[in-house]
């Protein structure tokens, strides 16, 4: 259905019925008293959790180009992105809202392939879509607030790391920007089968082991990484009172294909810099050191520095000298 | 601070400082236990309570237009709207979510203006910051998630209207529409102190009618007229699965200035169709009729119909003739 009498109101069923919120056995496990179709959502908050609240815009142009990603990986990467932010705070995605404008044109197959990416992303995470606005505009607009729940005094912040702390990643880091660089270089829209743009195309936050830091107390600080290494470090840092000495041949890089290489994309510059990678920042005490597996459920864990008194960010280098380390991830309003 | 070289988490302090979150006194009653700066918010819920959750576009372009509205009216108004969808079910706003797309170029006085507007309503509401995002866009981009609490089993929904209930509005409908007309035909930005423009400019949920209201369990079903009554009401009674008969000259209409009658706006068709008035429309079965006093706090509470059994609204004019009653109120979609 794509009609230039379409109302609002039938979008509005459409994302309710695409979104699976008419699934029996969805409805079952959900923490919604009241979903789509009223003035608001009801949730019904689990005794002893705090509520975690975030959004996250995912905006055509800014964070994805119509003519490049195709709609199942916008509807899929616009919750993950959110989901990541709860993910960070050790705590369990409950239920989501969406935000949606998009030209009249767009309701039909546009809307149905996004639908169901969102699908897809929604039951992976476990993350009920609860409400939302839709809206008309020329270019497509996105806003997904997620609202997750964590045990009292069990939240994972950013300020909690002290002098000393060392300083872990999850995962590989550079792998998404590498993806979005291969996809900018070639023609038409993204092939969702290639491996290497699977990390730009369908990230998929760190929830399990976020919640498993969360439960087993070994984190003092922890964050994910959008925007890049070089701009979120500085952020955790600066939370905390602190400082950092990084240390670049320990960061775990991907491994570049050689005709990138040839034009000069290093995997150092893209660990550092690259955004989008979804992957979770956190330090803990030296002591604790033992207790952190060197991988959760195939996801490695990589030391890659400690934790300062001096309230700077340093790269220290494979001949042990030290640079200052700038933020170049991504920034909209510099870029 | 206008600088090109702003950076997305400069933007951040200022909006957090800007929304008074700095306050000691807003924080002293604030139910947030985390405010801007982390992966998320952390809130807290009150116990024997549920969550209610909503959002609401404000789009350049769509719901207001740089060259008239000013900059603390669209401040105040993307606040207004959401919570007025919380005020809808009876609850109590508690903390909302900010996010903020805009160019570069306003991030100075445009910005300031823009979160003094914020603020005021902030206040006004008791509805704290608790969050968002920000990046850059050449058209101003609003989303507002409210959350907002209401005792277990006290919403009021939309779905609980019963044949034979009687139909009430609070307030004056069709006064919002006639500011935004007045203000389409001047010149230049709006003028604050115009009473005329009031109501478009800076609406007041009623929140402390809808909370009364829900207090004293006298209404069955409700909802805020935000699209335009012609277009609201069939919403209630498609959730109620019932029809409403709305009696024309019940209407509380608005007086319309002499120069506007005769270029042909008619109070009833302001009344019927104008959206952004943010009134309640509730139902309320007979028998209670008499607990329902005739103004609230000096809100008048009209009945207008009554609730019936036939699955669709019409309109009954002052001959007792019925109309069809189509929906005429505002669907971005449509317009």
């Amino acid at each position: 259905m794509k009609l230039d009498s379409f109302s609002e109101d039938a979008i509005l069923r459409k994302i309710a019925y695409g979104a699976g919120l008419s699934s029996k056995k969805h409805a079952s496990q959900s923490p919604l008293l009241l979903g789509i179709g009223d003035d608001a959502a009801l949730f019904q908050p689990l005794p002893g959790y705090q509520t975690v609240l975030t959004c996250d815009w995912f905006l055509e142009g800014t964070h994805f180009l119509r003519g490049k990603h195709r709609p199942g990986s916008v509807g899929w990467k616009c919750l993950a992105r959110a989901v990541s932010d709860v993910a960070a705070m050790g705590a369990k995605p409950r239920c989501f809202l969406l935000s949606l404008a998009l030209p009249s044109s767009l309701t039909g197959p546009w809307l149905d392939g996004f639908l169901r990416g969102l699908r897809r992303a929604s039951r992976k995470f476990q993350c009920v879509l609860a409400g939302g606005d839709t809206t008309r505009c020329a270019q497509i607009l996105i806003d997904v607030t997620v609202v997750g729940e964590v045990q009292k005094r069990c939240a994972l912040l950013r300020s909690g790391a002290r002098p000393g702390d060392l300083l872990y990643v999850s995962g590989r880091l550079g792998e998404a920007e590498l993806g979005l660089r291969l996809l900018k270089e070639r023609k038409g829209l993204a092939n969702p089968q290639d491996s290497l743009l699977r990390k730009h195309l369908y990230p998929e936050p760190r929830l399990a082991l976020a919640q498993w830091l969360a439960a087993k107390r070994l984190v003092t600080a922890m964050m994910d990484i959008s925007d890049g290494l070089s701009s979120d470090l500085p952020r955790l840092c600066a939370a905390s009172g602190v400082g950092a000495r990084l240390e670049a041949p320990k960061i775990p890089c991907i491994k570049t294909p050689a005709h990138l290489r040839r034009i000069g994309t290093d995997s150092l510059e893209l660990a550092l810099h690259g955004g989008d990678d979804y992957e979770l920042l956190f330090t803990l005490p030296p002591h604790r050191k033992y207790l952190l597996p060197r991988s959760f459920r195939g996801v490695p864990l990589t030391e890659i520095g400690i934790i300062t008194t001096k309230k700077r960010v340093v790269l220290v280098d494979e001949n042990s000298r030290e640079h200052p380390l700038p933020a170049c991830g991504w920034d909209p309003f510099r870029s």
